[in-house]
């Protein structure tokens, strides 16, 4: 248990430096996550090991310390780390459990057509582009080639709503779009993260096979919440006749990881039923309540994956000092531009809005933070993924990330000095 | 992970269904989910399997319907148990960390002497009776010995508080020593576990070695909050300085974790650390938003622990039906019988009050609860305890706790016919 304590105590200890680091560069934290995991993972300091790594400096030391023989270092390390990615794996359902909570279906069905378009194309651009030059230009397999074409079409609703709050653009029509666009392209992303997973566990790409997990996750979805809708009032009942302590939170988790166990089951992700169970417990009146009791555990569970992914990636690969690492250099930048160019068209898909902003429209839609980062990690997990173009994944995710708030900043800043330019020209 | 988030279901229903129960026969809820694992566990549905055990239903029903092979479910269970069986661990780290969190030193110094003569009789007493009687009469070796009768030391805060303010005598002079008596014994049980813990796993009964243990477990709870007292202005800078979401959780956690394993490694238990840490941070002005945040982890942790140690306990070894079972009921009986008198001989030593109700502060002392259940969880984890002895204990705690609730009614309820026939004697 010792070893298990100090790497939650070395994942702490980095998620918050590094947040709070980011967050006076007026960068996102889970962006100062990501980067304390690298610097104490693999890449280098090596506290924190992983299956497939030899050890790490903590199961050394206590090792040291206890006098342990090799053998049982090594089954005190195998345990921690098996830990560790568990509490991880709990943390990204908690996580989609989350996002599902605060997702608004009926706000989202408000800001309707427009939203969805930008959504869509915002989805459709970037995967095609990614999927097909990764497999005509750099000649990777076509299943390795799908995961990174589908880890450049989830956006980060967080980011970009933070820096229009700042600017002040949040109520504005762009504002409305990309906001409305963020939670479709949420939804979207991980309907996209689920079918590929799959794709990739099974192994054969057939056009039936692909079919079926769409309409599967879809109608997943789709029949999770209209089956919520039904058992919502006999939940809150349920809810107010319980006496216990935690009675909300518990029954809350039990829907959460059942949907969890049956997205599973149907050969899907885990995922989806956490987001599913957040979606169908955010329309109870108990809403409100419930998001409250689920923040602390968030709070504690969240940073545990985003460090993890960090520690996870091997940046060595991406060291441009060495020849046979410019390939991967060449395919994070093509990534990147992918990732910045896909997004930015999304704003010419605008219809019907004379003299609207579709330069920051697509810029705001550039960032990819958290469900990015969701693929890159079950991509790593699943082994499917060359160390190579997982690093360039996160590269990809990282630099949208940083590029994204000075980016919309001047997009919003050149509109508003047109605009009273427009201003001043009317006045006289 | 299916196999986890499934095990985790099973063991939420389990806690909730009994704690639900218990609640509405007038019982606590912890009671129900000790009892709720039992009925899950290796004593009747087999839901839940451990190391040492072959398999559990949920495993085979999972491997059944992804077609595993023999080794890969093997080694499914083996994963499963063991990451349940750490999450167990960190929510008793985490109920030790809310208890501390609770215990109020400045209230604890005002109830003073009499509280603590209490509570220091309370400890010996059972403690001595219980060792002695089941080495002399039932020739059992010294140490596990020693473990079952420091199980019969610690006494439940929670229970008995309840049933006090249900009859209104929370504000009694009774009322005042039993719940100071209760806090002073949490303290002294918790380091009874850590020495006696330690005791079995040296293996060793030396009069210096158990002198290092005590005088090194209250030299680290003192000394943990001295150096509090004048670290505690530098922890709440800090705090107010930081802009990351979970600043005050984590950094909580973060303190928590490192005493936990400093404990650890000056051989003491981890959960002394965490008792350690709740008692520093209860100081500070940040208690109260603290407690906010670490129930709802206390809520989604806490029952696993609970339940997984009823499911861990074999009831079959005290079976009536089986002669070979007669001794071990014959054990659970005497440590019965101990428990209860070693706690009621403890309103004897009351002094300095005419008048007060030793009875009825006897009689509040008996329930077991919470730390009486940890102690059998490290008995039964460290593999000293028999598994009869083991499910003795369990039986003890489920009895006293039992039987608590409606004595202390009797208890009070004569204490206030009697105070009312004086006052009719007076009026006349």
């Amino acid at each position: 248990m010792s070893s298990i304590l100090l790497s939650l105590v070395v994942i702490y200890l980095a998620a918050k430096l590094g947040g709070e680091l980011c967050t006076r560069l007026k960068l996102p934290p889970v962006l100062g996550e990501l980067i304390g995991g690298v610097v104490i993972g693999v890449s280098a300091l090596h506290l924190l090991g992983f299956s497939g790594t030899e050890g790490s400096v903590i199961t050394d030391l206590l090792g040291a310390t206890a006098h342990l023989s090799p053998e049982s270092l090594n089954s005190l390390f195998q345990n921690q780390s098996e830990v560790i990615a568990n509490l991880a794996e709990l943390g990204v359902i908690i996580l989609l459990f989350e996002i599902g909570l605060e997702s608004d279906l009926k706000e989202l069905l408000r800001v309707g057509s427009q939203a969805t378009l930008v959504a869509v194309v915002g989805v459709i651009v970037p995967f095609v582009l990614g999927t097909i030059g990764l497999m005509s230009i750099f000649g990777i397999p076509a299943i390795p080639a799908i995961f990174a074409g589908a880890a450049l079409t989830a956006k980060s609703i967080g980011i970009t709503a933070k820096v229009l709050s700042e600017l002040g653009q949040l109520q504005s029509k762009e504002g409305q779009i990309i906001i409305g666009a963020a939670v479709m392209d949420d939804i979207l992303g991980i309907i996209v993260l689920a079918v590929v997973a799959s794709l990739a566990k099974t192994g054969k790409i057939e056009l039936s096979h692909i079919f079926y997990l769409i309409i599967s996750a879809a109608v997943f979805l789709i029949g999770a919440i209209l089956l919520g809708r039904f058992l919502n009032p006999l939940f809150v009942a349920l809810i107010d006749r319980m006496q216990t302590r935690g009675q909300l939170l518990i029954s809350a988790l039990v829907i959460a990881f059942v949907l969890s166990v049956l997205a599973s089951l149907i050969q899907l992700e885990a995922i989806l039923g956490a987001f599913a169970a957040g979606l169908i417990l955010a329309e109870t009146d108990k809403r409100e309540a419930l998001s409250l009791q689920v923040k602390p555990i968030s709070d504690m569970l969240v940073p545990i994956f985003f460090v993890i992914i960090g520690a996870r990636t091997d940046l060595s690969v991406l060291n441009p000092f060495l020849p046979e690492n410019r390939e991967g250099l060449v395919i994070a930048a093509f990534l990147l531009v992918v990732a910045i160019l896909g997004k930015v068209v999304t704003g010419l898909s605008v219809f019907g809005q004379p003299g609207i902003n579709r330069w920051a429209i697509g810029v705001g839609m550039i960032p990819r933070g958290e469900v990015g980062l969701v693929f890159a990690a079950f991509g790593s997990a699943s082994g499917i993924l060359p160390r190579s173009l997982n690093a360039a994944i996160i590269v990809m995710v990282i630099f949208t990330t940083f590029l994204a708030p000075p980016l919309l900043r001047v997009a919003f800043g050149q509109s508003k000095s047109v605009s009273k330019a427009v201003e001043q020209l009317e006045t006289y």
